[in-house]
């Protein structure tokens, strides 16, 4: 009996609006001080708003290949918390918190159980094939909407 | 209801004594030329190979941790056949092919569908805190015969 | 006639106690937009401030392999302004902007010529082998006020 | 007085057709195991081959931008021989092995003064932008074939 589930990828789930995606950390993320490199966690958000973004119905390589346009993070602020080592199981939760004409903002955390190990707000706008902020497609917005409406407490 | 399952890092699965693993291809991943940048292919390959350990009951990080020594990769032979693009799923099919006292070999292919997308001959070797070669542990080795063992075809 | 300097790692240098630092943005800082990846900045930015620390005078690897600790960002903020490209050089200008008992505080500005790319707010603190944060080692912080004080403008 | 040299990339140096370019180890080379990551070496001789070809007169960011095409790594082979940790002096010596109509071979190596740490042999083929091998343009075969014809010894 075999799970063909297993050979399809990983992309996290919602639960109350948030996006949940397990990470598990590798060698590649580490460095010689024994612990996650601090921009490996930008990765591993980005890994989960690009795949929170894909399980709402966003389809960003579409938009790439279409010469819509594509995110790119404008403003991003990050504090680490706790160090995080090798096979560790994270945890990166994610909330929209704001949505604007031409960007939203996304608030992630990622935890290993009950331990918060960092947490950041990110900011990513839509940016034309010249490279300039332009309004994100209006139904994307209405996603983001709906994720916003979903969240509790 | 919910499904605590996708709160857990994806692991692969094996199938044949040949480990599974899928990836979903990120941006983190890319480069200009608008495919997977060539070396991602090597971090691909060995999320899935410390996974494939770690699913075989190896404890690569309790080893580093306790002193014993580590996995160094010490040749790679890597062939790209076609390239794959923001988005792909992708999976990495990993088999023991050798065993030595000190190293094995592990051959990997990156699949996309029933298209081929690169494949490679990894031989890491067992490394003592010294960085020196020595033998690998031998529970660990009777694990990479039985896997070898349960390959078919 | 050969220039061995050439041969050696390129480090930056200081003006007005700023240190500057010259990047070039090859394949694997860009992602599939076509632009550099929001995370490489990250490393650029680590690049500078590693150099900048060796070249007056920090051994960041002898207090590692010592057991006496390491640098561990703690909180960051970076504002991304315009993009990057493949081939571009870029200039990463670092200035220390506080200094405190376990931590300090470096802003980082990424210049294309006159054209402001990114900067950053980044806070590193000194991080004990037990993972908590400790007291920077004497000389250190003298070496940071020294900088500090050739700050002009 | 000021070195504005130093503003500027490095991008290292040719002697006896061979490219000379210094690397420094930093920590986002390196992982939990102490020394560099595998994987970092692909990116190390990205960096040496990029700016060998554009110190030889050979513009990869024009040619993409033009949609001529770029240069896909088509094959890999590298052995790694000695562990790199981080701080380390490296340097990418690269040599011309073999030149065809739709790629060439360049071999690598990664010295730390006299001591080999890496080396391998990388086929670089030029693609299109429909992902399939196409003839390089003429006058940078000129350049690999002038290159080759310098080396010495």
């Amino acid at each position: 009996m075999v799970n063909d589930d297993l050979d399809r990828p990983y992309e996290g789930s919602f639960r109350n609006g948030e996006h949940r995606y397990a990470v598990r950390v590798h060698f590649e993320d580490t460095d010689a001080g024994g612990v996650v490199y601090h921009a490996s966690y930008l990765r591993f958000m980005e890994r989960a708003r690009s795949d929170m973004l894909r399980l709402a119905g966003i389809d960003q390589r579409g938009a790439l290949e279409g010469g819509q346009g594509v995110y790119a993070v404008v403003e991003l602020a990050i504090r680490y918390r706790r160090p995080a080592r090798l096979d560790d199981g994270l945890l990166v939760v994610s909330r929209v918190t704001a949505i604007r004409a031409a960007s939203c903002s996304i608030h992630q955390r990622v935890m290993r159980g009950d331990d918060l190990i960092a947490d950041a707000e990110v900011t990513p706008a839509f940016v034309g094939p010249d490279g300039r902020p332009k309004r994100q497609p209006r139904e994307w917005v209405a996603i983001f909407e709906a994720l916003r409406g979903d969240q509790s407490g």
